[in-house]
């Protein structure tokens, strides 16, 4: 999809009167026309969030100093924490697999079929089963196999590795290895993983035979911003599908394929249109 | 619920530049404090479309003024077509059915309950069967039997009713006569509908018995204002549930009739919250 | 809804060959018309299913004596559990609640719409809040408020109260006490409860508050036969909606309301059309 | 998926007293033990539906004499339309696709990870468009264009194409010319179509425009057996997404891609194991 120059302004701070105005009187004043806006007042925590996308093709301000204006002007009096991006610049972003490959399929024919406004420079895995599907689409494969032993060595490789392509942001794609909490602190809430059940339910390893063992009438899948406390991560998206007395656990983990690949099409959908804020543990995403 | 005191303005206007920025310094600058916020651009007719509310205990302008003050000041000069309204000002609903109780028990339980912030004066109906239920909830029954003959009477004196009573809008809660073209003009996007189909699939009569012969593997729920047209008024809400082949006639009448009364109730609950707007025969139904 | 009178039989043992062969080769050599017949192999435990409904008009084994000839015949040698009741038998149900009347009404109003081929004898509460709307349905409200000091003679008094109305099963419908052992231990796989969250997640009290905190992206219900391990039961039916971040803990109360009438009449539906068997805290659900 | 040798036996006949009976003692006296049995009644049309798997690996009567004596000793007798397969035995499925990839893909990366026990010795199209992404499954690709003029003669090479192909069975994976009734005629109930709308709503051209004019609040998709009349074969699966007033068609073109390719996987797998019977217009799909 061809994307038109925008710009990108994501926004919270503590709720105030008056920030809507502010912020849209400043856009109009430099002739920035509002494409689109969404606001959010969490009440409870009393904070306020907001997203903005403006066409920038005769706003006064330059570009590169859109950024430094807003902060003097605006973010400094109202204490916010905002990022600035620009609709054409495509993120870089890294695929993490190991042996499953439903959703690293689907993640790279939304990209071949232009759905996804990005890069995707590498795959890494710990296995080397998925190769050739890197291969299938020319996507350097980088095979780094973990052991008890050399996970710290492996990892701090992977760090070089993600830096040299300079990564955005991370999908693990049913990436069946936990991430250190160092590379998880170098891409804080850029590192985007499928669990195959709604959490918080059934978190940790085999959700779908302890989802049969349970005996629920329905599985889910969970995409989640990772952080160091694993499956606790701030949820972007979930979705479920029935079951009933009849499916085995193989019919569980057929089905819930679908389930992981459509809900983390939509975690990576969202985050690389810059819909996603991360707020005390739980994820606005703005639609 | 208990409502607490706020305006809420429902907008629509050609899409032009600057227009968040001067409704929102509007209120800012006379100490209106937003509580929510909704702005919608359709691109493809260049529409602008907002629903603003916001607390007016420190409004500099008097309650009874805001109308006048919002025509003078900002829509004559943008050629907005707005609603001004109240939260805590509660709206008269009349209730229409036939002989099926189900919707008719949904909106009563939910009103008994606390969650429909309205009143509602009369239920009217051409059947007398469900007089004992506006009896168990003390609601004036008015049995007003419609043949071939006396329709256009009948509706005369339902029109009267409606006057009497000051209703603000009426549910048709599976009533089974089509209202006449008089009472709709009275009514503009004021009579809501469930029709018992995913529309624009099986309009008219027997949806479920069509459902059935055409072998479909869902059914469906759809509310709507009612306009001149049977079943083509714009859409509030639809949901749909999972059939199979075991599914005999009956049992779709049976699930559909889950599905009517919670579409249908969607759609009152959207109402009363003034969260819809209808243009070009679409709703905007603001979350 | 009328019934025909007709005879179910639901089965379980250890999956053997022939099982089928033999049961309805019985039925047929008997001059019994199979309306219905579902079967179900459990082949993780090889445990055998089976609900088979015939058209007893022609029967040869008179309807007292179908328990003793199928007992005889054939459950003896394939070690089979079993049970058989009539599909004109109206079971008696009772209805525990608390404060909410959402389930209450919903349950009540399709009993009333003839949807629910039952006795409703008694309303039990253990606060005197919803009385009225037992009053509406003309059925005895019996209000029994329990304490801690009290519970214990509370409880005995309502195994008697369910004695005296010869109560064959309960539903609770939100009711916010947790049952004791001694009525689970005398109802067993016959008290249904409702919980308002997609269980095993968010077990306890105050599902939708944790639920609002974890920023979970759709809130639950599952309806389950009580045990003596609380929101540990065999699983009925479940079902989800979503949500966002725009959601109030309030929108959750409101939104998960429609979800847990729903839910919980599907399971009281199957239970009375006798749809429904335990085994091993799994719950099979003919359809 | 590794598939057990099992027989599968398809069966409709009209309704009598004893076909279970019949059946089932047909195969425990020869030694087949029935992994699965699946029954309906059609009680409108009074047809009786089977399906049955069994083990065939003590089964007395040979594996090429099955059908024969079948037929002799009771399809004769009871006037059965049966059809009978083996679950080893992989079927030969041709996609036909134009210029969209994304159920082509999905099938593939299904077919690639071993989800869908079949042989897809060539895919079809009209256009070179997605030749590559054969290629990079290694399947044969024939690019057959096809215009007003060539039509005729273009189908007549294709019948040829699918005849030396050896081809059981035809999936539209978004072919977007209509197949001329002499290839249906050859593979009636054996061509599987995705038709992007829930049918019977929006047939013909471009349903999603029609969709977002209509200003409904779901999108869905079809698939079913294509026949001579167009988007009105027998239905094997349906489902739909919810959409809003901001989505534009882009939006329910994007969102309407994930639905197709999950409908369609569904009849795909359902037709492949023998799951699917069509009577009436309507499709039984056995679970």
């Amino acid at each position: 999809m061809q994307e038109k120059e925008a710009a990108i302004l994501l926004i919270h701070c503590p709720d105030q009167k008056g920030i809507v105005a502010t912020v849209t009187e400043f856009l109009h004043k430099n002739k920035g026309n509002i494409i689109s806006l969404d606001q959010h007042v969490d009440t409870h925590d009393e904070v306020f969030f907001m997203r903005v996308k403006w066409d920038i093709s005769d706003f006064l301000i330059p570009k590169e100093k859109i950024g430094e204006y807003f902060q003097t002007l605006i973010a400094d009096s109202y204490e916010m924490n905002w990022q600035l991006s620009f609709a054409t610049q495509k993120l870089k972003m890294a695929i993490f697999v190991s042996k499953m490959s439903h959703c690293l399929y689907d993640i790279l024919s939304r990209f071949d079929g232009g759905e996804l406004h990005v890069e995707i420079p590498v795959i890494v895995s710990n296995h080397i089963d998925l190769e050739h599907i890197a291969k299938k689409f020319n996507i350097p494969f980088e095979y780094i196999p973990i052991t008890a032993e050399n996970k710290a060595a492996q990892e701090e490789k992977e760090l070089q590795l993600l830096k040299q392509y300079e990564i955005d942001f991370i999908v693990l794609a049913r990436y069946m290895q936990i991430l250190s909490n160092k590379i998880v602190a170098v891409y804080t809430h850029k590192v985007i993983n499928i669990h195959h059940s709604f959490l918080p339910a059934f978190p940790g390893a085999k959700p779908y035979h302890s989802a049969y063992k349970r005996g629920v009438k329905l599985i889910g899948a969970t995409s989640h911003y990772v952080t160091e406390d694993l499956d606790e991560g701030p949820i972007i998206s979930q979705d479920v599908a029935h079951i009933d007395h009849r499916s085995t656990i193989q019919d569980l983990v057929r089905k819930g394929r679908d389930l992981e690949k459509i809900v983390l099409a939509r975690a990576v959908y969202a985050h690389i249109r810059r819909k996603t804020l991360v707020y005390n543990n739980r994820t606005i995403v703005f639609e």
